[in-house]
Order: structure tokens, then sequence, then C-alpha cells
């Protein structure tokens, strides 16, 4: 029977040109990443179930891959179970792994499984896919790379400077000119909950500012109205919607706010001091703003948060996150590792540089050379070309039949080799090729000793 | 709840050490198989099951981990398989995906699935971990990488010229001395079979055969009588039993015994195409050598058979296989698609270069440079120094906090930096830096501005 040739749902084939563009792109991150000391690890794309379950909500439950056991897994499944077709309750009589969700849960695992090989602080980035059985829409995949980078294991905020400076340096290594990391502190939201008297509701809080452009002042005010904020956080939070200036005049107005404010004061110390220490004078592309507005991954960053925006022109919005966590590991029984990491989206990553067109040409994922094939004989003299290209380090493919020269031509072009090479009886016999540029058309001689 | 923080049975982690080793051979591998012209390929992690299933055999079928459907998974699956826990049955109705099991089925569904946008001759390699459930044990992985290149749509035998020389360099980079690649042909194998009268019974003379070295002719020749081979067949397996002599000699044996023998004849004249064709001057670590034992993939390969043996003074084996094809993508409905083959044993290279003390020193997965922290002023002026030594692409780490040096000497040490750069008050005074080497723990005084 005749199989569907087709990818599972979600899922995606890379072709060369999305490798070459793809490596480009992880390989600006890891040597980066490497630069500022951070090491690689791998973890397995699958877990033992009880690593991954429970650990990111209901929702996150549900998302996760699970793996069938091997052999008779029905065996020990209770009759009635599978009688009333308890899905959710058979699951974990039937599975005992799952397919990596995230890197952070792995990461956790890790430290602690291997907690007497590693040192403190702890720096490692990991760049590894992960599966999430989501309904999959455009630029939303089943199965996508996370590229991370964590430090625990210190409370230095000369972390957080790092990672701004990697954030600023890959960017501009990428050439995305206008992109800003955005910042923020929790305690800073903490210290705005505390001062409208609406500590429960900051996110929501947080939400309604964030239209302030789109909405304008009133907009906001209407609006925190109709979800029955109280006239009096209304009044309280006025200063915070009309906070304008500079950075440094953001963080003056909200000294003044949280004068007797202990949590926003500290919130508002540690962003200066990172702001103070950060040095982007070599990173023109990239900026850093205060956002209060920011709000990203509250149940568990307990400090700074960052998220990284792509220059508005392209319109993909953020291309990456981090933030500050004060306990890692205590889901696998080692409390007190606190630690920051950052992420980079890949894939927007990738949508944003196309969108610009910031990939090199010569990112095609194609060989530069194409030798001809001219029949048996210059054959074996056309492998001794191909033999002296590569062994200068260039990358050759071989026409393996003695085609037509103008199917193999054809084939150079439709495959857009930069270079074809001709060596035919004539250039044989004198010991010469002929190198086409595929590009310009021009056509030269060389001596087969000069290549 | 506390969870046990450990990796799923037969996977592993690795670590930034093992990664600098692995990407050292993998690097080594793609540079190589990218001189050659071959550009790289990625498939998914999973596959629709209809994709995989039935083309590894009932073991494989078994082997293959499968993943469970989302949702409310049992609602459409026929009471009775329940009721009677028929898992094999119940299988299809709860799982449409399944997990990559090796890298050949998926590269023929690519071929079928991309056919529109491939040009023939397609040259491709893929470097990706497939997953067995099989039991754990030394050495064998449920998660493993598997590293192929092949090529499709031609016959010509320059493409196993092409393949012995990349065999040849890549061990000859990784320094493997004593590697060789055995070379044999189905069609010289249905010759022998042919010659003895015993078609049906290849597999188990060459599995007698292998054995020539240990047990000697008399040997050889008890076991085929034991096994139930008819004396006609022993005596007309004799001169195969017999043949000695250099590559070349071999084959002008083989020429007088297949005198009459068409398709053993083919299979001679096609291994000393290929054996005239190569040239392995430049690869003095590697050997080319016909073994006539070799029957590995009898199930799918038509002409051609390699395998690469480790030097033998490791004892590893086979570290890596090749060979012919006839029809790679008729189960996905697009016949006549032939190519050749090649891989790589990844795990078996790392062993056999660590066995051999062939990794560098240099590849520990350390940055280079630790910056030591001697407190808040100081890691100003510490900070500077990262960012100079990063900007002449250093690798350096910046010990966050200021912790006593004999502590931050200690983690450097046992981290393996090969240098520690310290920044006192002193140095700082003087717009200086101490740098200690690690190794010969000799220390240098060097001016800010020559970093």
């Amino acid at each position: 029977m005749k199989t569907k040739a087709a990818t599972a749902k979600g899922t995606r084939d890379f072709n060369a040109l999305e490798i070459a563009r793809r490596n480009y792109i992880t390989g600006v991150i890891k040597s980066v990443f490497e630069k500022y000391g951070f090491s690689p690890i791998e973890t397995p794309t699958f877990e033992n179930s009880e690593t991954l379950m429970g650990k990111y909500g209901e929702e996150g439950d549900r998302l996760i891959f699970k793996i069938l056991n091997s052999g008779d897994f029905l065996k020990d499944v209770p009759a009635d179970l599978l009688h009333e077709k308890q899905s959710l309750k058979v699951t974990k009589h039937i599975s005992e792994k799952a397919l990596r969700y995230d890197l952070t849960v792995p990461f956790a695992r890790y430290v602690v499984q291997h907690r007497n090989e590693i040192e403190l602080p702890f720096k490692r980035y990991q760049i590894q896919p992960v599966w999430r059985a989501d309904r999959p829409q455009k630029g939303r995949f089943r199965e996508f790379y996370q590229c991370d980078a964590d430090v625990v294991g210190s409370k230095s905020l000369w972390q957080e400077v790092e990672l701004v400076e990697i954030y600023a340096e890959v960017f501009q290594r990428l050439e995305l000119n206008g992109t800003t990391i955005k910042i923020n502190n929790r305690k800073i939201l903490a210290g705005i909950a505390e001062l409208i008297g609406a500590a429960d509701r900051l996110v929501e809080f947080t939400v309604v500012l964030d239209k302030l452009d789109k909405i304008g002042e009133d907009g906001v005010i209407a609006e925190l109205k109709e979800r029955g904020f109280e006239q009096a956080s209304i009044d309280a939070a006025l200063p915070i919607i009309r906070l304008t200036g500079s950075f440094e005049e953001k963080l003056q107005h909200l000294d003044v706010l949280f004068a007797d404010i202990a949590i926003g004061k500290e919130g508002v110390s540690e962003i200066r001091t990172i702001l103070n220490r950060v040095d982007l004078n070599a990173f023109p592309a990239v900026a850093l703003g205060l956002d209060l507005t920011l709000a990203r991954g509250l149940n568990y960053y307990t400090g700074t948060i960052m998220e990284v925006a792509a220059p508005a022109e392209v319109g993909i919005g953020s291309i990456g996150g981090a933030g500050r966590y004060d306990d890692l590991t205590g889901i696998f029984g080692m409390p007190g590792i606190s630690g920051v990491g950052l992420s980079f989206g890949l894939d927007r990553i990738y949508l944003a540089l196309e969108a610009l067109n910031l990939f090199s040409d010569s990112l095609n994922g194609t060989p530069e050379f194409l030798v001809l094939n001219y029949g048996v004989q210059e054959a074996e003299y056309a492998m001794q070309v191909c033999r002296r290209l590569r062994k200068s380090g260039k990358t050759v493919d071989f026409y393996p039949d003695a085609a037509k020269i103008q199917k193999q031509l054809q084939y150079a072009s439709k495959r857009g080799f930069a270079k074809v090479v001709l060596c035919g009886s004539s250039e044989m016999e004198k010991q010469e090729v002929s190198i086409k540029d595929m590009n310009s058309g021009t056509q030269v001689q060389v001596s087969i000793l000069d290549l």
C-alpha cells in the first residue's frame, strides 16, 4: 500500500537554505553566549512524565505530548477506567514518558540531578526543540526551537547587566536596527499595586496601561472605570499614566511616587543599578527602555523582567524575553536556587531578518562549485579538479553522469551554484579548467595547478 | 510533592565537555559532507504513524515510540478492543504519530513530498537523533544520533568513489589511524551463491566465512558441513575460502571463478572501477580492503556494500556503514529513485577517540577566561576588562559576586578555566590586570589597553 508523503500536522521540514539561515542566527547567538561565559548543555527529547506533568498548569498538562508505553500497555489498566473510557485517568497508566515542553523544567531537573558535578554559579545555554500539542496556525508550530541562557546560584545584578549586553550584541550582529530591549521589575509592579490600592489587580491594570499609546489618557481612565477600578485607585494611578521622559526621568518620578513604598523603591534601585552599569555604546542598533506595562511571567519572575521588541516596521512584536526568579529547583527538592535567564524567539527572529532582507545571499545552502561531467575520460580529470578544489577548502559538487552539458548547466542554475567548472577534452589537453561565474556569466581559464 | 530528578531510562544529558567533543566530530563530518557537495536537511521529530509503521519489519514496529493522541483519545476506540485489552489493536486508534526511528524513511518521505522543489541528483546529509524502545544497555541508548549522507537519482559509480573519499577524509581529519573501509558488492555475493549452488543460504555462508581468521580453513569447512551445506557446495566454495592476496589479486581470482557467472562478473567490475578511481594518497590513516564476508543490509542494498572498522586496538568494531539501493521511495508511490548512502556511528566514533586520547584538551567546554570580582568598585573596572576581552573574541566569564578570592580561585580551578584575570584595587589604580595561567601558575601584568 502506498503511504502518503506528508509531514505530521504542525511540523516542518527544513531545507538547506532554511538551515543555512537558521544556523546563521543560532551561530551568532551561540558565539555571543560563549563570549559571555555560558556553556551548552543538552537534555533528552523525552522525560519521565512526573518530571513534566503539573509544572505548566492544567493547560500545559493538556498540551504535553505523551508517549505510549511499549508492549502490552493495557495489561495493568483498571478495567473500569477503560470501560468508562476515562481518557484522562487512563493516561497515567499507559504513558510514563512525555516530550520536552520547554527548556526550563529539564534545566531544573538537570541542575538537581547533576548537583555534585556542577559549580555554582552555573551558566548554561540550551538550544533545542520543544513540542506542544497546540492547534497549529500561522507562525505557531507543534515542534519549534527554544533558545535559552540561564545563570543560577547568584543574586548579583551583574547578571542582568550581562544579559542586556548579550541581547544588544546579538541583535547588533544580526544588524536588526531599531531593536528595543524593554525592562521592568516585578517589585515596581508590586509598588504600583500598593500605590493604587489594588494589589490583586495589578496585571489587569498593566494591560489597560499598555493601551495608552492607542487610546490616550482619557481612554485608559474610561477603561479602568469600566473594569470597576475605584476612583481612588484611578486618581492614584494618574501619575503613573502620565509618566513620561527619559529612562532616568521616569525613575526619578518613581522615586517620588514610591517615597513610602519599600518594595517599589527596591525595584527602582535595581533597575537604576542595571541602567548605570550597562554599556550599550558598541551596540547602536539596540535601545534600552523602561516599560512599566511589561508584566510577563509574573507567576515565576520575582525581580527583573525584560522583553525584546523587533524593529516596529516588521510588525512582529516580541523576539525575546527574560527575567529573574527565586526558585528554579524547589519542585525537585532543592530549594534556594535562584537565577536569571533569557530566551530568544528563533522563528520570529528568522521572520524579522527575512522581512528586512538581512540574510546574506551567500547563505543559500548550495555548494560553491559544480564541476561538469564531459564523459568517461574527462570525468577522471574532473575528479582531480574536484580534489584540488576541495583540498583548498571549497565546497564542490561533481555532476556524476555524462548528461548533456545543457542539462548539467540547467541543474547548476536551478540549484544556484555560484560557479561552474568546465573541463572538457580541450581543457584537459591544456591541463586547464574554465570557470564560469553563474551570476555575471563571465568565464575564465585557469591552470589546474593554480586551483 | 517532590519530583525525582532523573532522566528517562535509556536517555542521556550531555554536558559542555561532551557537547564540545561531539561538536568536534560532527563539525568535521559536516565540513567534509559540504566539501563533497552535500547539503543538510532536517525532518521533524515525529511523523504520521503511517509514514513509519510497517517500514522496519515487525520488530521495528514494536520498537517505534508512539505518541498518544491528545484530548479524549479513548472516545472512538471500539469498546470490545478495550474490554479485551487488545493493546496492539488499540494502538492505531489512540496514536497517530510516532518518533523518528531512523533517518532513511523520513528522507524518502522528504524526497517525495518535495519532489517539485528538489533537483536530481539530490545530495543531502542529515544529523539528527532517532529513538528506539530497545532495552537499554552499555553503549545502546533509546535516544541516539544518526549521521547520514545520501545521493539519489544517479547510478554513477563516481558516487561510491566520493563516499569512500568522504570516509577517508573524515577519519584522516579525526586522526583515527588504522581505520579500514571494507567494501563488497551484493552482486559478488550473488555470484558466490550461484557458484556454490546455494543461492538461498548466502548470508549463512558469509557468516561462517567470516570466522576464517579465528577457526582456520578446516574449521570453516567443518562448520559448513555441520550446517548441512552439501559437499559439492563446499568444494565449490574452497577457492573463495582460500582467496588471499592484495585487493587486485583477489579481484583477479574472482574474475576466474566468475568466468561463467554474469552477476558475479558485474559485481567485480563495479568494485574494480571504484578501486581504480579512488585516490587515498592524501589519507594515510585509512585503508580500503575487499571483504567478501561483508553482507550487511542485504534486504535493501543492491550493489556496493561498505563498512568502516575502527582501528583494531580499540575493539569497537563498526563505526560506519554504506551501500547502494535501487528503490528509496517506492513505498511513497515514487518508484525508480535509486541511490547510495553512508552513515557514521557517532557514539562509537566518540568512544574510539576517547579510548585513543584523540580529543584535544582545548575541547573542555569551559570559557577561556574567568575575571575575578574584588568588590563593588573593582567590579566596574572588571566589567570593562570583560568587555575588552570579549571584543577581541575571547570567551569570558565574570564572577558575579564579591566572594572570597580563595573561593573564586577554587571555582576557576574546578571548572577548568585556562586563565584567571585579577583586577583588584592595585591593578585598577595602574589600569592593569594580572593574568594568571592556571596550568603553569605563572602570572603576568598587562595594561588594560593591551587586552
